[in-house]
Formats: C-alpha cells, sequence, structure tokens
C-alpha cells in the first residue's frame, strides 16, 4: 500500500497497470491489520466518506459505493422473474446485502465471506454498507466460497460474485471450476452476476472471464456502469442465465420501487447497460 | 501542475475537488511552454501514449482520447439529417476535426482555437489527432470563439464545442451569452454538441451548464461516455437543438459506414448514452 505525501498531506495511492494511479487525500487512517487472508484498511478521506483497502487495493468508498453495488444486484434480480433464495459470495462490506434486502420477493440470504475481520471493520466503519447484515433473513457464513459451493446443487435463484481482484484470496474466484460450481448451485432458472474488472485494464480481464463463463454457461452478457473509486472509472459485470433467459427487466411493478431508493439504477440504465462499445463487441463475437 | 516523485520514477498528477487525483507515470517530458494563454505540457507516458496538459490538466491521452472524440462528434452528426457546414470551437489537437472527416456528407469545417501554440505541439506530438487539419476542407481560425460567434448568423448545421475547463481561458465558453450566440450561428436545424464536465464533480457543473443551456435551447439533452483519462472516469457532453429534433441516429446508412471506424460509438451506444442515471434525473426534471 503507498501513502503518499503531496504538499505536506497525506494522500492514499493504487496503481494500475503500473503506469496510471488515483489517489484520495487522507484525514485519517482508521484501522489497518493484517487477517490470515489480506490486509485490511480503513481511511477517512477528505472528501468521499470513509475507504476500504484489501492488500492496497480500493474496495469501496462510501460516496461512490451505491453504483457498483446497486448493478451488481438490480439488473440481475430484476432479471429473474421471482428471486427468493440467494448466495452472495465475498460482499463482507454489506452493500450487496443491503440492496438485496431491498427486493421484498427475498426469502434468506446466504452471504460467504473468507474473512471475518472484513465484516467486523465494515460494521464498525462503514455502517450505510453494513447495516443490513444483522437482518433474520441473512445467513453470514464465514469460509472460503470455493469450499462452499462444491457441496451445493440447485439450490439458489441468483448468486452474486462480490469478489476482489483476481490476485490474492480473490484468484480462484475467477477459476472455470468456480463457474462449473456455481452452475451447480443454482436452480434451473437461476442467474448469477459476477463482478469483472475494468473494460481498459491492460490484462484483458473481462475477455478472460467472459471466455471462461462461455464455456460454462448457455447465456453470458456483459454490462458496464461507471464505478469512479476503481480502476479507469467503469467497471464491468457479467449477467449469466442457466436456461438461457436475456437480461431485462421482468418484474416492472417491483423495478418501480425499487429504482425509487436508487441513486443510480433505474429500468432504462438496465437496458442500456448492456450495450457495448465496439471495442468490446469484438471479443464477444470471437469468444466461444 | 505537479510533479510526483513515487519510487524514484517521475509521475504526472492531476488534483479533482481537492481531495481525489489521478496520476501518470512519465518516461520523457516532451514538451513545456507558456503561450499568451495558458502553459502546454506534453508527456510520453509509461503506457497510456503522449499525453498533453493545459494548465496542469488532462486535455488527453493518446490511448483514451477516442472515446471523448467519437461521442463529442457522432452523436449530434448522426442525428442532423444533412450536417455540411461545421464550426469546431476550440479543439486544438484535432480529435475532433478528424472524427469530423469521416462523414462524407461534410462540406467545410471551420475550427475557432484561440491559442496557436496548442495546435502546433499536437502536429508535432500528437499526430494521430492532428492529422486531419492539414484538409483541404478545413479552414483553422486562430482567434478567441467568444468574438467569432458574435458576427456569425445563420451559417453552420453543427457547432462542436470543444473547450477546456470552466477556468482560464475556457471560462467565457460556458456563459448563457456565448451559447445565444451559438445559437445565432446555427441554421434553423442547427445543433450544437458542447462537452460538460463530470456528472460526479463536486461544483455540479453539470447541472449548472444544463440549466443554462435550457434557458437558450428549445431542447437539450445530457449524454454520457465513460473517458478514463478525465476525472472520475465519467464525462458528460449537451446536445441542444434549435429546432426541438431529438438525439437519435437520423441517417442508418452513414451511422453504418461511421461505427465500423470506431472503437467506441455505434447506433447502440448513441441510444444509451442518453439513458441518465436517478441521480442526474433529479436536476434535469427540476431544470427550467
Amino acid at each position: 500500500m503507498s501513502i503518499l505525501n503531496i504538499d505536506n498531506e497525506k494522500w492514499f495511492f493504487e496503481e494500475e497497470d503500473g503506469s496510471t494511479g488515483m489517489a484520495y487525500k487522507i484525514v485519517e487512517h482508521l484501522h489497518h491489520s493484517k487477517s490470515e487472508f489480506q490486509t485490511i484498511d480503513l481511511f477517512k478521506t477528505a472528501g468521499h466518506g470513509n475507504l476500504l483497502t484489501l492488500d492496497g487495493l480500493v474496495m469501496l468508498t462510501e460516496e461512490h459505493e451505491y453504483l457498483y453495488h446497486e448493478m451488481l444486484v438490480h439488473v440481475p434480480m430484476l432479471s429473474h422473474p421471482h428471486p427468493q433464495r440467494i448466495l452472495v459470495v465475498g460482499g463482507g462490506d454489506g452493500g450487496t446485502v443491503r440492496e438485496l434486502l431491498r427486493h421484498g420477493c427475498v426469502e434468506s440470504i446466504d452471504m460467504v465471506e473468507i474473512d471475518e475481520q472484513v465484516i467486523e471493520v465494515s460494521q464498525q466503519y462503514l455502517p450505510d454498507c453494513s447495516g443490513g447484515l444483522d437482518d433474520p433473513k441473512v445467513s453470514i457464513i464465514v469460509q472460503d466460497a470455493i469450499e462452499f459451493v462444491k457441496k451445493v446443487e440447485n439450490d439458489y435463484d441468483v448468486v452474486l460474485v462480490d469478489s476482489t481482484d483476481p490476485v490474492g484470496p480473490g484468484e480462484g474466484l475467477f477459476n472455470k471450476s468456480f463457474y462449473q460450481d456455481i452452475r451447480k448451485a443454482l436452480k434451473p432458472d437461476g442467474i448469477v452476476a459476477i463482478q469483472s474488472e475494468s473494460p481498459f485494464n491492460h490484462e484483458g480481464d473481462v475477455a478472460i472471464i467472459y471466455r471462461k463463463l462461455r464455456s460454462v454457461f448457455p447465456l453470458v452478457r456483459i454490462y458496464l456502469a461507471p464505478v469512479p473509486c476503481y480502476p479507469y472509472g467503469t467497471w464491468s459485470f457479467m449477467y449469466c442465465s442457466k436456461d438461457s433467459r436475456e437480461p431485462d427487466v421482468s418484474r416492472p411493478d417491483d423495478a418501480r420501487i425499487i429504482e425509487k431508493d436508487c441513486k443510480y439504477y433505474n429500468c432504462k440504465i438496465h437496458r442500456s447497460a448492456f450495450m457495448l462499445p465496439n471495442f468490446m463487441k469484438e471479443f464477444v463475437t470471437s469468444g466461444k
């Protein structure tokens, strides 16, 4: 993790691709610990609320986390005709669970987070994210999700993979075998949405993830959203359905209720998020 | 302008809102000058091509400038039924003119740039942007665009305002009186597109610009595009039409030809770019 001194002020700095980076001016370093899996830091920033980093990479700022969480959750949830049993992989900060709880049809949420310390730090410093973790519908399972999904079959309507980047503890969550286990864990009409990195990153992560998913799910669609606190400011997600259901708003009445509480998501955004730039179409059409 | 030393490497740093910033690793500082209007710097970056800054603010990187230029140009151009006479305000790097020249129907382009040095530096270090400036259809007028448009009436089909930020030499290009003069300079079915800053900036620039334009043009629509080299990674543009024409692809055959040469723009992007997040709808509906 880099802390820079600029004009006698402290700035958190995250490097991307070895050639660009983003920085946040820091008012206070509220937490630093090293769990069994990663280093966890929590900063109070000068202008963007609290900032959570894992192994020196930005997970969220309080100002902009809604963009990521609304889009990870509401696109698959409102595409599904009757989502009741939900699995969240990762998501220890609680933002994904918060958005899930807006859906009245949800009966139970299993959140499988490998690192209990992330949950504890979020409960202490990110109350707007983590507030829903105490909800009676939510079961928190502290375990490696790779092991967890191996034992699950035909159980979930929607799975949300709210992982870290494909380095460190999150790496295995980008393997084809994990995607196969998710497919198995889903009911026949199940949907999974997966955070899949920036389309502008130089490693081509989006294409790699897309091709793996295409070899596992009959239908995979990529969608995009602006997330200013992530590298290059635009983030991608993969929508995969087990029964080839295309992503669209399948419950318009519920969507109208949900979008009232959203700062970013609405039904038109739901559809337009799947309109891909030319440079992304290329690998989509050439992918298996 | 800030140059940081991080681990013995030089990084260009741009601060935004006093609390966040973006950085580029620099291989070589190729140019530094102070014109009558602003300081001009050109850097070779480690991973994103050459970088042009004016008064210490990023104007473009060679890697990502296509996103901004394609969206500033093709959305209004393909919405107009027969764009022939075009005015570019600013745009000294040449990227806007390059995209305009893809349109076979264009007969003449007047580019009014206040700072000749920007053109010269771009011609030396940004050949992919500036290559079209020598085209016989292009007239370069080195003048303050505010003075230029005062004397023009009913002359242009499309005006593109490719300005710097609303500080320094670009400030007057965000005034209501300038927008009124643009309206006057347009033909009755004319369209103007204007770069209008980041929707995430803390000053609320987008709302301010929108309200001014709404008091001048009968129809104003905001559209968005990812531009990783600009603050917060998402940029807004205003589409205004003098005859209330809505933005849509009005010449599908031409659009098919144009989009073949684009890395970002296509007809679906054209439409989806106007789908606004909830947090932006609020001021759009409350604006005059």
